[in-house]
């Protein structure tokens, strides 16, 4: 088999070094987007007066077979494909016949390989901002759907104060929303055309590279070839927004993994989006949730990887840079599948308001009987002992907080009136929390008008 | 030594345990702005009548009394004081009495702390971005100082094409200039206060958190309260950033070391960026360039260690986000360091012209050759496969490329003519890479415009 | 001020520059060990006839009172101390003036500083070894105490199958085992004496190497002078042992906390590893379990951060290596602390009994309702299904497992009769798994006895 | 389709989830040590009477033909077969009928998984450990054929001393050597069965466990069931044995890469493992190196993924434990083929003694100076001293070090006579460093009977 780069050489490669050099098995994927940068190159050549009209219009037909066997699934490998431009270029041809030889003129699989990342990219984009938006859309809507439920909120897995079901919901939507933000800014910097850096130094021919840019929808050409054949800052960049999108799906997953456990039993999970047990015939697992929670393993060791393979390289391109490819795509595919299924595992569960109301113990409530405190000018840190010691009283007698008299309260502080006992209620703790960002269902359905705005 | 939330606890924590939660040894840093922030939040506090005017004033100045302790160096640490907020708030005790114990009021330390960190690293992405700048003007000036020296072009680190040492240098102006970009965009999302989400619920007081934000330089507030205390986004946004430039830094000292190696022996360290053996007396280490390269991995794993710190945690605030400050704070010194660093090596290097044409190679004008035979109509495929035989007959009799004749040149191809051995000319080569990006002189006096005009 | 290798040097480093160099800051802990190994290197060389033995005195009695001053807090650092080599050799020359010059002969800053980290390191080890000997002790002793007690076994954090508080306990002990194992092979690696490889080409001495490693405590020697210099598996190979125990650390922790949530409440942790807030008077949160599981993230960043640096590094070496002390340092001090404190959470935690119990459910012996079907004759799959019929009808009739009669049962399938009512014991579910492992209580006692000879 | 665990499910999965949750894409290489497993289950089954010795009989026939078909190519998945161990039941079902139901007795997949992935890894470290052994033997074979070949030895990439050729070959044994040891130490732990565990508690049958082990070829069985099925320390530990590898074939790569750019030109790369460009006619590019640099990344990234989806999971097995499989199949292929190419690559290069000649420089012999100067008497630290200002009178002339005379260097200092000037020789210079572990002839040749005798 012959390569397109063997002119000087004499030996033939080593068939373990053929595998190991080969990235058709995973760069195949980048079919569509090649074609339609070599396309676009062609017309770009062409009024560069390097090739003719006839030759430009018979490698763009030859091209457009290419992608139809692509498409159709009938394009054979052959020997020596090395990577998809090479399987490209050989096919043409063999379509159109020598002439094919000058679609290559001035260009290098470098500058190639980087046009055609970022386009793929671009599109992988797009497709994941609209599963982000699908997802942030059924947030809102189950929030929406529950917005008056009261649930235990935690911190350090430990009840602190109650807050609305739909306010705890929406904490996630605000992570997504800077997903959403930060994907629309690295999406500017991927749409930047390296196209016409050739291998490293520039192109001799007089190609218009800005038209080229906006022809296949780049938004602004790359400035410094050098850099150009070798920018991986958006693959990196990527993989970042991907990991810091898939921490949030982390710590989703974990609240729903504990809330479906029956002893806190907050919701109730579809069939749809759990499995059973070989063994145990009585499971119903959270598998969604938990493998959520795992693939942020994946997609930081993919970041991590990547970044280690970009690590202390010399100068433009250098082959480590194939390793960009595996752990980009394997990123996309698997938010891709994960967004959606999330979505689904999110539309279609269900709140148990029981259980949350059983989990909720007055001893939340102690914050606010300090606020109580406050209000009658007592400082806040002599409030907070005040009402720590009503709760050990409170443990020390094995009862609830609102099981304590007001005898018993005013023997720890004098200031305590029968007012005090009226703090002794969910809904007037979630109410008293309506400045901005609170959980007062007034502060939520605002959070949640501007979250429908923004949408 | 008794604790804030001491009121309910009998037991004494152990000292080891003592040891192990206490954040002082780390978090001291942010005294200043925890005074700066809870000065602000005296007077929203009262703005929302919950403390008098002159309550608020006995605060302010309390803290500002605090703010020079610790300006002076005569803040005394005691045991208890397991936090910056902690050791404030108790010495403002001290100074103020009971009063003090207003300040809180409303507010939980997962609301400060969030709120201190944000302001902390809005100060070093200033200093970071001033240094970055510097950075970036020492690139173009060396460039600028330099603009016609000729150098070998490296992919691989085999020699490719003759290229401007300029247009190399400016190469890594733009990877930092990305850098710039995305750290402008990282500081708009660290400009939101979470101050007044309380511990995880929102505030019960009337305080008007936006124009809270506004004193205090924030551009917005967070929205929802629950995200607003557990959101660390911005900390690991802000090392990923720090990861991308570490890497960008660590390819052009990669670059640096190599070059500095005699046999290619391209550029002059200055000894004032170089240290010695401690036993072998002829070395001049480039150590600036190998730490620089090195620090890669600290900052990498920095970031690496704060998304593993986040993976999976339940909502809201947990202790494990204690683990957010150490890796910012070693990566804030690292590149505060580093970046002054780095620019005074660049600026004090001298290229040495001589040791750069001598590595300049004939075969490096290979392409341009191609490029030749293309000019006379041989499709790119089939004259890269022609020069590929002419580099062969070159590499069996020993010879560089210019050293073979016409009649060499003819015997492989007929359309060679005398014109071709024009090609042999590194200016030549350089000069004719005048599209946008290359590296043609005129080509990168246009970059350096352009990269004025953006500093 | 002067530097142990200024002697070709003109210019005066940087400030800057020199404090980006200097690990004086970090390696200062290495006086101790630095101090040994020049000692037992003044004999090496007084053996092999390069110094006296008036010298070889003299220079160890001046090391002995370097000594001194560092252990009594007395050492003074001088602008140019860069590292602890330098300034204890500065400090040698000041007390015993030229002699000192002669400890460094055939000796370079990089087969000593490989030497102190190894024998710091090594003493390391037997620090952390005997920390966790304590934790498993502790894990025993806390089962063994509870040896009856019955809780519910999660998979997927779903309820499963009853199991004993000793066994979920014990399953730790044999994580530990494997760290054990662990460190006890890479100790056996880290101690081979690398001194006498000089800066990388070897030592011109006549140093009987093996004397020297015998002297120092050192298994063995390095084989090669240019690996030996460079050589920092033994760091990344104990930075990954940490990170191996630090995730067991992090999901015991997951376990406690879960566990310590009220709504399962297994188990009740002592004031002595809890902490409260600053806002919510009632709360006890289980800090140190959350920083156990935080750290997990330092330690796995320390160790990325130290393969990311070595990544790719030419032979020998290279300063970039110099940024393998922090990571080391930083993890060994983490879990110096963690252990003891991991091991006094332990033994002040209580069991509680009746919570577990509480959480117990029928449907977790569903799969002894099969294993009845199967003794009779019926194949497990089709058990397995049967059962899941079982379980759907209890589900339909919201009653729990056992409250189904044998009616019902019968209806589902004919082979049950009287006898499978009574697979409604947990106690007799456990005591069924008996075999080697299985959390039947005469199992547990096994692995108790095999864990204690272990010990 | 049905599932395996269908019993209790009313509704259907979503097609998402099941492609989501789905692992035959990945674990149906487990085939054959699947069905091994479940062979050698079914006898201990038969043995703990169980099943009978027909029901074995048929249900090992039955397993065997599953496997012709796999080995054949010709199973056919169905949809429902979401893993190996579902699609081959199910296809034993189809071949042999209820019977095929009994093989699950007492087993769940939790344990099944984990013993079919220890043994399909102890499969791999076998192949791994002898492509080991051949990059080991070959290695020794290219020092012993150049065993007398001198070249410059960089520390900082700066030149430092003469080393041998051989010498520098042979630091990677050593390497590869530790990472051998620790193969053999991870083997086994890998060789312990989990069967037997069951889905968390134990089997409540009366297995052998010990037998069980000893017929599929484990040393060994997990002593705690719940530890058991969640245990992937050897999972872990072998990406990390990966890890090491990798930095180790990185640190060699990097070398070659380096030595065979033409301005030091040390090495000549066979044409069977180099590549060349599709632009630039001339190029012949260190492919294989650069791969092997890169996809350290890869591997140490799968490390860092998994140690991230372990980290802080709950006790026993959570579906997160399906990501081991991805990491650990893609580092076993990705070291199978990189481990032979290395072998190959580095049995067909050729040294280049002129180059190694023209880079040797007599100021990598300023240390011997020193030396000399020491054995005259004069301690180390001045002597170093001395010969820096030799070093720098040599470089302010501008000549080799061994063009000073004598006067010269007497001006510098009095002791230096006419016998000085015989260390100007790079032979004299390592043959005397042949202490233990040095780069003399001598010390190199013992260097390899050890390694010999290591093989």
């Amino acid at each position: 088999m012959s390569k397109l780069w063997g002119g000087r050489f004499d030996g033939a490669t080593d068939a373990n070094m053929d595998r190991f050099n080969a990235s058709i098995g995973f760069d195949a994927r980048l079919w569509r987007v090649d074609i339609l940068a070599s396309q676009a190159y062609a017309k770009a050549t062409c009024q560069a007066g390097v090739i003719t009209e006839a030759e430009r219009d018979q490698i763009i037909d030859g091209l457009e077979q290419v992608a139809a066997e692509w498409q159709a699934g009938d394009f054979q490998l052959k020997p020596g494909d090395e990577d998809i431009h090479t399987a490209v270029e050989r096919r043409l041809t063999e379509l159109i016949g020598p002439v094919a030889g000058k679609l290559h003129t001035g260009r290098s699989r470098n500058d190639q390989v980087a046009t055609d990342l970022r386009l793929y990219l671009l599109d992988a984009i797009d497709t994941l901002s609209k599963h982000l938006t699908d997802l942030q859309r059924t947030l809102v809507a189950v929030s929406e759907a529950n917005i008056e439920l009261i649930m235990p909120g935690y911190t350090h897995m430990q009840p602190a104060q109650p807050v609305l079901f739909a306010h705890w919901l929406m904490s996630f939507f605000w992570m997504l929303q800077r997903d959403r933000q930060r994907l629309m800014e690295l999406r500017a910097r991927t749409a930047i055309l390296p196209l016409g850096s050739g291998a490293l130094a520039g192109t001799p021919l007089n190609i218009d590279r800005e038209a080229l840019a906006r022809a296949l929808g780049f938004a602004g050409i790359s400035q410094n070839s050098m850099d150009g054949v070798s920018d991986r800052d958006f693959v990196a960049e990527f993989l970042f927004w991907a990991a810091m999108l898939s921490i949030h799906l982390s710590r989703l997953s974990e609240d729903m993994i504990l809330y479906a456990n029956p002893s806190l039993g907050f919701i109730h999970l579809s069939d749809a989006y759990t499995t059973g047990s070989s063994l145990m015939p009585q499971k119903k697992n959270p598998d969604a949730f938990e493998l959520l929670r795992g693939k942020s393993g994946r997609i930081i060791g993919n970041l991590t990887g990547l970044l280690v393979s970009l690590k202390g390289l010399p100068s433009t391109y250098n082959k480590d840079l194939q390793e960009d490819k595996e752990p980009l795509f394997d990123t996309i595919d698997t938010l891709t599948l994960a967004l959606p299924v999330l979505t689904g595992a999110l539309s279609t569960l269900r709140p148990r308001p029981q259980k949350m109301r059983q989990a909720l113990d007055d001893a939340m409530l102690a914050t606010d009987l300090a606020d109580w405190l406050v209000a009658r000018g007592i400082p806040f840190r002599r409030s907070h002992h005040i009402v720590g010691q009503v709760v050990q009283l409170a443990e020390q007698r094995g009862v609830s907080l609102a099981a304590l008299t007001l005898d018993d309260l005013q023997r720890i502080h004098p200031s305590f009136d029968a007012d005090a006992l009226t703090v002794w209620n969910f809904e007037r703790s979630v109410a008293q929390r309506r400045a901005a960002g609170g959980t007062a269902p007034a502060a939520v359905r605002a959070q949640i008008a501007q979250a429908r705005a923004l949408l």
